[in-house]
């Protein structure tokens, strides 16, 4: 029973569901836009409270706008006691993805703006989130070693990137772990319709209000086709573990009909341009440290791999944004459980510039309650015959 | 820019995404089956437990079935204190339905087959969480009022449905509380794919665990436009609160272009089922109670309502499962907040089906990551010439 109409809405595939004029993903032809600038470009010239502007605002920011942005972002950076206390709570082998997607409804309950109807007041919201979403996944890094989390730093000279990572190590980071984290967050913060951002713009489409929506973006981040990509990659790295192994791991991979993780993307049919700025910046930050090593391992896997895919298959694979990010977070000391939730802590943005487009956008016809068709192929009893038995209850 | 494909696509209207046997919406018959057998019948003669067992495993229980299920569900009825201490540590003025979105992911740190590949385990994880689920929404109802959750009782023979009060009471419920508890928990247990259901589905689809999904779920179902919408009825019918308020009530509403809430239904163009089940019941169960009054108003509701509709916009609507059923949820002592939280935590029944269906669906070919795309209505700046302005950082 399966109707070639279905067969072609597969995974939602070409359906294009809204108009959004957030970022481009140009597939074809390996190009990647946030509200029109390429990412080549803000990687180069943007820091990532730039970036937050120009999502949720939609245009390029002016030095008063980043200003405000900064100090915004600075006078949200607070933990309420309530959400340390149900960090505590947690048992502390809970996942941390599964960790971060708890506490987003939790923040709901200490933001006396939550709910708002007032396009103004949910951008408030988003960046108290986008502020206190960092430090609650920094605080639970902490938590489950033992340690206490540390006081925020308010002060909207300390960037997002630094805080983000006081808020782990406790102390706040170098210029370069600063800036490299910077980097790392403007390149994972929005990339159109994916798998999580629809999960948030369908939860926003009941008009829900943004941090339900926010979780459920967590919540498909987390899945291991989706954000936890990138921790693949680094299973798979200290799998192959040695330089001279690639070869022999790669062969086996294929003939097991394995994946090779972060080779290939949905979307990208050429180099996907995340993971070329972060081959450079990865060469040029691991350059002597003992991390380089897995760098060198990417290259090799890279190497061999495409050119292995394009031997037996004819196809032309391209490393995606995981490939490189893994060694990068691995040598600036995350944990792997940890990747996906540097990866929420970053996309947070672009997931509260779509919940703003879908609940507040000026389209006609407005966006609807997300509620596509199932092709049943299921029982049909009064046609074939089966009488419900009823039993002793 | 708005193309023609797009404008079919509003709200994927129409768009069939995947196979489904799990249940059929006839909104031209106004026919809902699960499994193939009616909402009626099943009414008439089925327990929750066995719409559960209907519903995740596709067929129609027999006698062991039914019994294992119901020991398995009893089994399950543990709160882990880690959840326990997880929800006293929230503010007490928290949405409790911000409070249930949170807790689900809280359940996967205690449940050691969470991650699970295998149907089989993930099956056990979904009664697990039905049961817990249930537990969870009806302890926060105790300890916002500052009392301590009761001890669940594991007993099989103590219905889901009496279950789910006793834990908000702390009494065992009369026969008949349960047993129109365990109607209201038939009714709202699955519904195809609504937007709720489509989020489980889009989040299921990135591989990511039950919890993970169930969460954005419950995120879906707390807007307005879908599990909040019988909260609104009973907010509604308080605001008229008079029988003879009636007429001029829906008169102004309609003069300010105000919706009825609960009258009229996306899918359904002729009367809900699940209304016409619940009127029935209301009458029979609210006659002579003082709750009656607002079954009464929901009576008026309908007639003056409908007629006016009819009248003026040649519109035939009819009341669909909230309208009904908010006089019910009230006569049974629920507070407005905690309706949305009652449809919750019978739908998670069929959240828990289509998880499954969407991970281990058999059809070819398998479902794929749900990603469709946006219509991009943006910024270009390679052809609009807006170069970034690089700021001090």
């Amino acid at each position: 029973m399966l109707d070639e109409k279905l067969t072609k809405n597969i995974g939602l595939r070409g359906v294009t569901v809204a108009d959004s004029a957030i970022s481009l993903v140009d597939g074809q032809a390996g190009r990647l836009l946030y509200r029109g600038f390429s990412i080549q470009e803000l990687a180069q010239k943007a820091s990532y409270e730039e970036i937050i502007f120009l999502l949720l605002a939609g245009a390029p920011p002016v030095d008063a706008a980043i200003s405000q942005t900064r100090e915004d972002l600075g006078r949200h950076r607070v933990l309420p006691k309530e959400i340390v206390a149900g960090l505590k709570s947690l048992p502390l082998n809970a996942g941390p993805m599964d960790v971060v997607q708890g506490v987003v409804p939790a923040f709901a309950a200490t933001d006396s703006l939550c709910g708002s109807d007032d396009r103004q007041l949910v951008y408030q919201s988003c960046l108290r989130l986008i502020s206190g979403f960092a430090l609650a996944a920094a605080a639970w890094q902490r938590i489950r070693l033992g340690k206490e989390p540390v006081e925020p730093l308010p002060d909207p000279d300390i960037s997002h990137a630094a805080s983000f990572l006081h808020g782990m190590w406790g102390r706040i980071p170098t210029k370069g772990e600063a800036k490299l984290m910077d980097l790392l967050l403007i390149l994972h913060a929005e990339h159109s319709f994916n798998a999580s951002t629809f999960a948030v713009r369908e939860v926003a489409s009941t008009k829900a209000h943004l941090y339900a929506a926010i979780s459920a973006g967590v919540g498909a981040l987390s899945g291991p086709l989706h954000g936890g990509a990138n921790a693949r990659v680094m299973g798979m790295l200290l799998d192959i573990a040695e330089l001279d192994k690639v070869e022999t791991w790669v062969t086996e991979r294929m003939a097991a009909k394995g994946r090779i993780m972060g080779l290939g993307h949905a979307v990208y049919k050429t180099e996907d341009p995340r993971a070329a700025i972060l081959r450079q910046t990865a060469e040029k930050v691991l350059a002597g440290k003992k991390e380089e090593k897995w760098f060198r391992l990417c290259l090799e896997v890279e190497k061999v791999g495409r050119a292995k895919l394009k031997a037996e298959k004819n196809l032309e694979i391209y490393p995606n944004v995981d490939f490189y990010s893994s060694p990068v977070l691995y040598g600036l000391g995350f944990p792997i459980d940890m990747f996906p939730v540097f990866f929420a802590v970053s996309r947070v943005a672009g997931w509260c510039a779509h919940y703003l487009e879908e609940r507040f956008a000026e389209a006609q016809p407005k966006p609807a309650l997300y509620r596509p068709r199932a092709n049943y192929v299921g029982r049909l009893c009064g046609t074939e015959g089966c009488p419900w038995i009823a039993h002793e209850q």
